[in-house]
């Protein structure tokens, strides 16, 4: 398979907050949050892979602050790093200043997908090449954390997660 | 006010079609898709004027074909023209094929809105400088379509409807 | 096929604004009037057509004045002109007054909806016969909104749309 | 107060069924039924209050026959008796065949609705005078319901409820 | 079939009061709630059944006092008395106070629901055998309740209905 | 503040899955469960700190198998550790089988909530002294993911993490 491009994956969606997505302190609630960067990640991944994908895991989602009614939050998900047939997919939110039209960051997330076939089966993916130097960051710590999961779910044993080992032993 | 290029208010809205948004065909249900377009299209005017602005009218909405369960639709909004105190907003949504991640045309619309300040008073928008092609077609066209309007709304005399009237009168 | 009236077709979807439904300023928001206005006129175009019947534009919606959250909003939407295959529908939208009982014009919009058999494929429908003074003159202005479409969309040349070139050629 | 007809009071709600409103038999949920006629009940309330009103309580609502995806079902509301400051609201809620037009009753409910003032407590609705025969059975047949309910809640004695005593006791 | 007991359907539902299903009031809307408990009531049915259920009626919800925006509200639904192919489900709802931590008693309902094969066809569900002393109560007042509905249905006579009899005369 | 068990904070949230709530594959949204937990869980931090929380973060949620349209899904909250103002809730989801009657795990995800004030500021929290063996061994390792999660923000430094360190230098 042809290895493509983070870019390749960019998927913005750009909405606003509606009264029917804030919890009581008229802020966008926590859960639509979730719903929406999943909606987002999960349309990147399926750009990735040109297949069906469903949702793998949810890790670090951050909420560094409250998002208020009526604000105009963008999303954009790009798949950060492949591995045989998941993808992590890194998601940044922004808030937009409606006078001033300055925008800032409001959460970080990583969500992870796996294409899959009709029948619901692992399907592989192609794999990925960063481009800019925040790509290559988000794709070398990508290892990190899928050995860090592996490890916490008992499925790797610590002297093979040799990225992770390596923050503590030098 | 300094004017603005339509690029300034280009905004992004790309989502999956969810089965709470079909109708009993399995295709997007067309008062999803206006008042989707309708959030995409205030997003581009508040850009634009830097102001809470309200829906004005639609107009000239074609459903050219529908769009199935599952697809991913991307609405792209930016604003055409801008008149004192309301913008005409030119919305383009597209449909894109899975397999081959190629993207097709799938409806146009056209939105008003008028800028409001703390009061839902009317107040003025900077006005507009095309720069593509395509943008300064739809600038020329927006003014016909203000004059249409106004005339079907029995708010302008035929004659004083010099764009329009060059149409049959030459 | 027997003609209908157009009070055959008559649908009246009375209903509350709620929280749910309304934009930061606590009004309607434009694109739920839009899929509620909507929703009732595809029902009377399955009333005169007594078919299956899709969105096929949307044309004219002005948004007059802002709908309160708590409001009863009636909408009463009827067949206003029928085509070969396709029907123009005429919405009238009304604000209630609580305490005085009284109702007042809130918004108009004009749908087309197009009737289609299982396959998707358009099917004929009925004549119409107005019967009202303001059905007639619904009746007359649908054939220029008609004309005006096809014109906008190089569908039909100005000399061709002759109830349009009467407005501006004497 | 001036007393009211039922008909002042009448409310018609026609809808479509939508995907995200039905079981996973494809049917109208239940739940979804009852806060369709709860909204079309309250409305009936205020029309002949003229006040707020709140939902005081729900009986007698028989689902005897499902309604499936796509059906246009239309609710009637109609305040059936006016106690102090209590109402009730008797529902009927009509399927509709699309390819032959007739109309079949899908169900009946009975909602109780109370008007409030602007602090929540209760105030004085006008009497109502039911002028149809089915509107005056129904009159008839609320005061049996109310001491029912009373009854069953232990604010009335068996004693004094003197219309339901009469069933049994001749 | 073996009998079961109550707690063996028991259903907790415990959710938050979100801003999209409040009413103009800020309160909890009656309708949102009747869904909520329909929802709850239905798996508690399906638990004593092991089968499909369909809601069949709803009796007896009192609306006592009214549930603000962003409460914690927990539905507790219980088969209160299994019939031949139906059962009473008795719903009792609590809303927490959260800096005390106590709970209070805001809503009983009584719903109804029939046990349906693929078919749609009403099939036969277990006998019930109440344990606790409320459960004893409710199981004992359902049979009144039930011949109380036959009664207004007019599918039973009232010489018949022995334990609504007992009521009036002794 | 008096220490409190995990139990106290225990939330149960059942419900069915809807036709809204599903993807195009017929499966329960991986967005709309993770909406659903974000309520659970928010409601268990609350009944944990007697005060307004927000959602801070999500961890490790792992989506292990697909929860069909129509099932009954259990959400158990639980607080697993409190840290000064925070606390962390493991959450653990179930899926019946409607005919047996057992229940299977289906997903497990770890959320952390602030408790705040009325100015959104955070407010100090009850220690907690878990009882089963379970919640031992989630407090335990909610450590770990705390070092885990303030190393990966470069809030802590590799030999500040005490926990995590012993797992890869004996």
């Amino acid at each position: 398979m042809n290895p493509k491009h983070p870019s390749e994956s960019l998927t913005v969606l750009t909405d606003l907050v509606l009264p029917s997505e804030t919890n009581h302190l008229n802020n966008l609630f926590g859960g639509e949050l979730l719903a929406r960067m999943d909606r987002a990640a999960s349309i990147s991944a399926q750009r990735h892979s040109r297949n069906v994908t469903v949702t793998a895991s949810v890790n670090h989602v951050a909420f560094s602050r409250p998002i208020p009614l009526g604000s105009v939050v963008t999303i954009e998900a790009k798949v950060s790093r492949a591995f045989t047939t998941s993808m992590e997919i890194f998601i940044d939110v922004w808030v937009e200043d409606r006078e001033l039209g300055t925008r800032s960051k409001a959460n970080e997330a990583i969500y992870s997908f796996v294409a899959v076939d009709a029948n619901g089966q692992p399907v592989q993916v192609p794999p990925i090449v960063p481009e800019t130097e925040l790509e290559k960051q988000r794709f070398d710590a990508a290892l990190r954390r899928k050995q860090l999961s592996l490890l916490l779910a008992g499925k790797m044993k610590p002297a093979d997660a040799t990225e992770l080992r390596a923050l503590f032993v030098e």
